[in-house]
């Protein structure tokens, strides 16, 4: 078999040095770089300026935690099971990050993405948003990135992240084509459809130059940071064993009805 | 089944606010605070000290980017087969934050926080690790956060880690006992045996005041950052699936070899 | 907030007894079934037919091994850095098992459940192949189930498991249609597109009346079974030390290579 | 870095062959061997015995299913927020498969096989368990194996599989201790502590001669089956929804009572 030859950038050790996308680690960015600053770094492979910086730390920070999400559930009733392995029950809280919920800041970036891509830089971002909601409600589907179960009329979220970016001159044709596709939504639906949190991620995170494919990795760093917490939580406060307790009882005091005529 | 209330102070969500750990996320966090000061706010339930912030987010930091470790192949191999799920590709690799690697950092902390409950601040540290040391080498045992297979004479992160928990004041009793284990390691065995990495982080994290079992967590953190970086590469630059057919061809030859009398 | 009972007919506890699916797990089933009919018990709700038993227990037989996959890789790569949490191992490598590799089971079954779906008996399956064959091609879309870099010009696999359901009964409208499908493609593009694996455990898996969206979970079934059987083999001669050793050692010479200008 | 082969006799394959355990699997396994007697051949590299085969099948059917457990639950979750990654959720599931609950199958077999290495084989066992129970409660550990929460005076299945292995010539001296093991706790503590099921699949397989490293393997088969049967009824009867509204309503509610002074 011919092979090709392993390259990475990512980093690598000796004995008195550990090197990071080419810097040094404890001379270069222990103590001088911040978590947030260290993910772009990761992902890039540079340094952000300092508005980048700014807003690529909202981006992470804006989906840490949302309260009892069924991956915070997933989360403490794993630890509950391996608490020797607080890793896979942060694990197991990440594999429910997919397309019903924050995963869908992927599919928010790839479609702005996709419609801009190659366009000139006057095209006319309404029209396209109508053709693609027209598109998209004809075939019935949903557009990514667009309308909220709960936040109604208008996700908070949203209008902080759009804030930012402007304020430090990171919003441009995807930021505004996502508005845009919220306004022909709206308007073909008579609904309120705003955009929603994972969409503003989405096109900001467009706006910065990632790739859609990496966009549901920052709900994914952010959603770890909050899953810690939780456990943390757990570990003061214990709730898993009662939710596991409550739906193993209810689900066989329901099934025993059944079998014995009750129900 | 008596029930016992659930209660979670870590979020909760208005159609048209959320909140995290009682503060507006919208008005009051977003922006202002950074990744890893939210961290520590979920972790803790409260906003760090500037010197918290500054020592904290070096935690988080230190163990994002290791290079081409087992967690980092196992998060590309993973991403080859199911790319639609980047969630579980960081999931694989966090899998394996066990006992062998960065997990140590919980076996440190535990190690440290047992060893002082309770006892009184002018303790004799070098006395008290004299006797952790026999204890645990009498037995084979390793001692935890001590010792590292290439960063030797020194882990180059340690000083670095500790020169910063000095400078912000929060080095104290179980620091110095961690430093008090290395050299009463190194006397008995002859042997260079530093505070590597995962117990700096240990020791540190205790003199923060987090409880043991979370230590892990900060090293989870951290390397879900470096992880999605890894995927990034990954997608600019593959290589998981030359890692695969390259271990695929090689056990697949050799095993035909033996099948025919070769080996 | 309304609530809505939770049910479930899997399965319930009391001091002296373990029901599952309604049966007395110590009296009915222990000793008495077979792990493959436990499987269809547990999907289906009942017990199999002896022609199901015999050709389920093959769709669940039929992706166990498939020697050094990545899957299997990431599995002992895990293994190697959480010894101690043999499950996370295993969790670790399934889930890999996405759109690239096995999990095209799914994809398969939904596209011939999809297409048959309220057809008529005497529908003309070459036709309604032709049709789907060009729409797909004509979106430079791959149909799933057919075609396989290796097993070529058939995959061994499927004319096994195809004969297994034809001479239980089970084989077809989509057994049929899949076999179509291939005949279609390989006449639009000719190149060898034989049924795959996957396709034929969608396919028979779609006959035996299995909903399209637990297709892949038949591989997962199966694949589980295999990444303990590499856990087993790691235990005893271990390799995946000696993998990320050399994937380390090379990335790191190359990168060191290029910083000095050898590259 | 001198390099070491990396050999493996679990499976390769060629363009018309897929060889498993040195076994063609088209031409020798597929139709022809059960999905537990290739996850015997699988561990051990040969086929079982009858007398194997039977027994191996039950360790493995035994823990399939057990209703509503943590692992069912956060699959379930898992599968609400990911639905297009079915093996992320049963990941999820098996991550909690730790210490608690099922994994203890680890525990009890290196308990019983620790014990009896070396020792002559008419060994008093008695004496041994006395000893081992002793010891243990001297420092207030539990004996894993041992004890159940729920099933008492006896765990349903305990004897179900000590017959089966007495029936087929396969207990001996790891089963005898087990029960010893229980017997003494019993004395000791004048409670109800008989042999659990994990505890009896420990002690069984030991009986088989499998290293007690890959006793939580067999549980992790089994419950593998099991969470996709959960998947399958979900997709029937979802409740995941029901279960995390419930939580985050009940928590966000008292959340909102203690903010305004109710609590």
């Amino acid at each position: 078999m011919k092979q090709t030859p392993l390259r990475s950038g990512m980093g690598r050790s000796t004995p008195d040095r550990i090197l990071v996308q080419g810097r040094d680690l404890c001379r270069d960015l222990l103590g001088k770089i911040s978590l947030s600053d260290m993910a772009w770094l990761e992902i890039t492979g540079r340094e952000p300026t300092p508005g980048e910086s700014k807003v690529f730390d909202a981006l992470l920070v804006v989906l840490v935690e949302h309260g009892m999400t069924p991956m915070a559930i997933a989360t403490r009733l794993t630890y509950l099971g391996a608490p020797e392995s607080l890793q896979a029950a942060v694990a197991a809280g990440l594999c429910g990050m997919g397309t019903t919920f924050a995963g869908t800041a992927e599919g928010a970036a790839k479609l702005v993405q996709d419609a801009l891509r190659g366009t000139p830089g006057d095209a006319d971002l309404d029209a396209m948003a109508r053709d693609i909601v027209a598109e998209r409600f004809g075939r019935k589907a949903t557009i990514p990135g667009i309308g909220h179960p709960l936040h109604k009329p208008i996700d908070p979220r949203t209008p902080v992240l759009f804030a930012l970016a402007e304020e430090h001159g990171i919003a441009g044709r995807h930021v505004a084509l996502m508005r845009a596709l919220s306004r022909a939504a709206e308007a073909a639906s008579g609904k309120s459809l705003p955009v929603n949190a994972t969409g503003a991620i989405g096109a900001v995170a467009s706006d910065m130059g990632l790739d859609w494919r990496l966009c549901r990795g920052l709900a994914v760093i952010g959603r770890a940071v909050g899953l810690v917490g939780h456990i943390a939580e757990e570990i003061r406060h214990p709730m898993a064993r009662e939710i596991w307790l409550r739906v193993e009882d209810e689900t066989a005091s329901n099934a025993a009805g059944e079998e014995s005529g009750d129900a």
